[in-house]
């Protein structure tokens, strides 16, 4: 039977689940590939630490040079994270001609496209399923399962501690920082939970997905990102009386050759598919010209299902290894040649519908100011409601609007805001109700 | 650049998609592949009706055999349907070393190995995503995405017909038959629609899953299959009372190394995602063991979706051929040499858990005596409730089991319809809510 050698860097989480996946189902990828995979190497700063499997010392060191330079490891596969030393590791693998995987997002939403090039100019494969929602395969989806459709939208809930701590906050009552205090004791929250809570994370994700979805690369910085941290009980309570549930949303929509790229808390209405992805689960709801609306679901990160997503990498390359086959699919999805600038949207040009609730002092004609205002940035009022809980003379008062131009409310806001009714600045939630 | 050139033998409603698509898209295609794809010659037996899209009339011609033989031809899509003449033209496309594309399920759960092992002797590779879930990848997903994975569990909407019946029922009320003529009015149904309704269909599907899913090979005969014409409205409204929606549902199950597989009418608890697959959608719930539980939702019929997944596979094979590499992945997911026999369990050694509807009149006892008689054969009942709608003395007694084994339900059913009070057959339908 063949061989396929894997060389591993970084032998934490995800690296420990990948090798115990590679060997407890070694039978069944066997039968399926035609061929076994070995680990023949693992580098790790530290290669003492128990990691409940056993790995003998030859296979194990420090230098993750020993694993990238090693003439007999056909795929190098990457799980240190975060951008150095990995874009160094990853490019020296691919220019001692390795194939490489690696579920690196954040590497992969700034430098995606110098790795491209890189892997490109060598004449390898690079596999990164589990950059993505861990163990869905939404990458090989967009890239295989849908590559006759245009998407006119993609929208994700793409980071489980976010909507894990939503969802907790929906179903069970309770603030913010208790929630997340729970979840960092849970383990499911990392100790510096800002790149989870703050939008960045679902951004790499998002920047990633756009660029195999529309043929461009986009970094995250270009995406407008806005985290959960602000979301109040309050709210969370009368969006769901409105039959709304607030999720951490990335969302992209192609509308006359300009995309629309934003991470932001957004109210989905109650009886759609993705208002039921809860706890740490991901979704992705794509929408294909040809194949219409379609949704994956499944956990988003863990162990296990990102190994899922790196053995499959893994495998695949081997199969084009195994038919001297390299670069059979874009690893962007479109041909280098076709990979262009596409304008990112400013989000003050986005039209949607907003969620505002107003904190105001409880005086007569202070509805009549605020939608008064709106009206004059032409932003007209879907519903509104004036709320009796009172806390030293303050009310607030929820209001749905209907489509406006971001740029239109953004100055309808600050002229409210400086109110002297105005005790809060008000808060505002897209809609994404047009599912 | 390079070109493929297709010939399709079929030029239905699927077929007319495909020919939208691959001219609609032709620019994203081009982009992504890296080749053009012309269809060169359309086969089917009426060249004359108008298909709102134009064809030249040398591409059109009523001799299937000029596609399947043309040398210039790459790929041969097949998309008549039914057995013959199907199988006999892809077996000669096969013969003549095409890629084939096949969106025919009757024939792959009939004769599936039988074509695998043609194209395998021909070194040649066969697409068939259209045929299960429509536009939803699944095929691709199980065979590639999950790759990694042991499947403990397959469940599946898979009949868009039976499904917007059952919805419709349950939304709007109605009985079945009055549903199903309105679903043939809109063109929802089919004017013969027991494939759809009896449960063949999604057997098929469900068939060709297996298969992929645990190397072996299923004909759809022995899975077992019960359809829906007998749900009755009082089933729906009491079901819905209890928290479940009914589906039709394909289940495929691995425990200790036997299949568990079958189609019928199923009760899902209504919180879970599958209950909230409505109207023509489709989708698969399927969990692997390091992935966990994932699910994978969208249209599952139609001109579009359908025509998304054959153009797909298309392309799939297109990239095979413009790198040399056939027969990269195996079709039914195992290598030829590993696909083996696996017992598919009977339906009587099922464990699962019951709803019954008894008919009886209304007399003292009545309960108690079918109780009795449960007890006896090993059920046991987690919940009872006699409604009080009576029709000429009659009641009905909705009872719910928990596990229990088929063999003893049908033998307790068996006693209590024999009963003197027994006034219609008890309705036995199963639940799946260990999800």
């Amino acid at each position: 039977m063949k061989k396929i050698t894997v060389g591993m860097i970084g032998f934490g989480t995800v690296g420990t689940g990948v090798l115990k996946l590679l060997r407890g189902n070694a039978a069944v990828i066997r039968e399926r590939l035609g061929a076994a995979i070995t680990v023949k190497k693992i580098a790790d700063l530290d290669i003492r630490r128990a990691r409940g499997i056993r790995v003998a010392p030859a296979v194990l060191t420090t230098d993750a040079k020993t694993v990238t330079d090693d003439p007999s490891i056909d795929v190098v596969v990457e799980l240190i994270g975060g951008l150095e030393p990995a874009r160094t590791l990853l490019r020296r693998a691919i220019a001692n001609g390795k194939q490489v995987v690696t579920a690196n997002k954040a590497l992969l939403a700034a430098h995606g496209m110098e790795l491209l090039k890189a892997a490109h100019g060598k004449g390898v494969d690079i596999g990164f399923e589990g950059s993505v929602a861990g163990g869905i395969p939404i990458i090989r989806v967009i890239k295989e399962g849908l590559v006759a459709n245009r998407f006119s939208r993609i929208l994700g809930i793409l980071n489980g501690t976010a909507n894990y701590i939503l969802t907790k906050m929906t179903n069970d009552g309770g603030n913010f920082q208790d929630i997340l205090r729970e979840a960092q004791e849970c383990g499911y929250a990392e100790r510096n939970p800002s790149l989870d809570i703050e939008g960045t994370d679902t951004a790499h994700k998002l920047a990633i997905l756009i660029s195999m979805a529309y043929g461009t690369v986009v970094t995250f910085e270009r995406i407008y990102t806005e985290g959960i941290s602000h979301i109040e009980p309050l709210d969370i309570e009368f969006t769901r009386e409105l039959g709304y549930n607030i999720k951490l949303l990335a969302i992209a929509r192609e509308i006359n050759g300009q995309i629309e790229a934003r991470v932001h808390p957004t109210l989905i209405p109650d009886d759609h598919l993705l208002s039921r992805v809860d706890g740490t689960y991901n979704a992705v709801f794509i929408d294909g010209d040809a194949v219409g609306p379609n949704m994956y679901y499944g956990k988003g990160a863990g162990m296990m299902p990102t190994a899922s997503a790196v053995v499959s990498d893994i495998i695949d390359l081997s199969r084009n290894m195994l038919r001297g086959a390299g670069q059979r699919v874009p690893p962007f999805s479109y041909q280098q040649e076709f990979i262009k600038k596409i304008i990112i949207k400013n989000i003050r040009e986005v039209v949607t519908r907003y969620y505002l609730r107003f904190s105001v002092l409880d005086r007569p004609g202070v509805l009549s100011k605020i939608s008064g205002i709106l009206g004059r940035h032409g932003i007209s009022i879907h519903s509104v409601i004036q709320k009796g809980r009172q806390t030293r003379g303050t009310v607030s008062i929820f209001l749905l609007t209907h489509q406006a131009r971001e740029a239109a409310v953004r100055k309808a806001l600050d002229e409210i805001n400086r109110l002297s009714v105005a005790q809060a600045k008000t808060r505002l939630i897209r809609i994404e109700d047009d599912l």
